[in-house]
């Protein structure tokens, strides 16, 4: 199968697509930001990568949510479940992670299918 | 390929399936009980899923576990060694992460194959 | 699609390959080094691995990486960049968590495709 990958620098890809499944580097939102905005544009960044890969929000296979503070839970799922198209949702699991700068909040890493 | 969801709430599946992949989410025992006994509740709900996937706990290719204490690393192994089928180890890593809930103290995240 | 696993222990498979696609334990360094040291070591372990696996470091789709202390994200990204073959960079995501000894500063856990 072909590997594919895009936005590439020296340190990672942001897409990479094996044959019919596509990786995303963990997103994140803005540093400094509330939990709920930096979901938002975490997932906003998403789907402007799924489009690039010629995926969708509605063909994600799997979500790692990494929450930098577990009390952000409600706040970060809130935005979530209004953002995942109905009866599309991915397997998902969502564990406590400090995260490369202490002023983010949650970072998503996404498992899609190519449409 | 195709993609199959089952169980599928508003926040995710409990099971989606992408050609021959399956990846489910991420599993947890009963809170407040012991590492052990956690653990024991979360392989068993992960074959009850792995079955209704047409998997089985004999084609998982690779499993995440997150430990909300550390310290629990060898009961929580106890566990998993006497159930993994002799031979058909998944690929493994294991984290400590503070799960959604305190008082949950193992979660374990699946990918596996179909039969 | 066929399932082959190497390095199988009672616990975990240090490779198991799913058709085109190969999953990694989560490689270590040497307990009690530098976290450079570290990610060198296991860096080079996992080419070992990559290679048995009949895949390559040009070849890996995704790489999340756990570091039990974000406080040594840059020497571990030191060594990463250095690593990773130009223009061949996975998805990659890095978070923080414990891992199974104290000593232990980074762990890597690789999905590689075959080549």
């Amino acid at each position: 199968m072909n590997i594919e990958r895009a936005e590439t620098s020296e340190r990672m890809s942001k897409i990479v697509t094996h044959g019919d499944t596509v990786y995303l580097c963990g997103q994140v939102g803005v540093a400094g930001e509330s939990v709920a905005d930096q979901t938002r544009e975490c997932l906003r960044r998403t789907e402007v990568l799924l489009e690039q890969a010629g995926s969708s929000p509605k063909h994600i296979l799997q979500a790692i949510i990494w929450l930098a503070d577990m009390g952000d839970f409600a706040e970060m799922n809130g935005v979530w479940d209004a953002w995942v198209p109905q009866g599309h949702a991915p397997a998902r699991a969502c564990g406590e992670a400090k995260l490369a700068r202490p002023e983010l909040l949650v970072e998503i890493i996404i498992t899609a299918a190519k449409v």
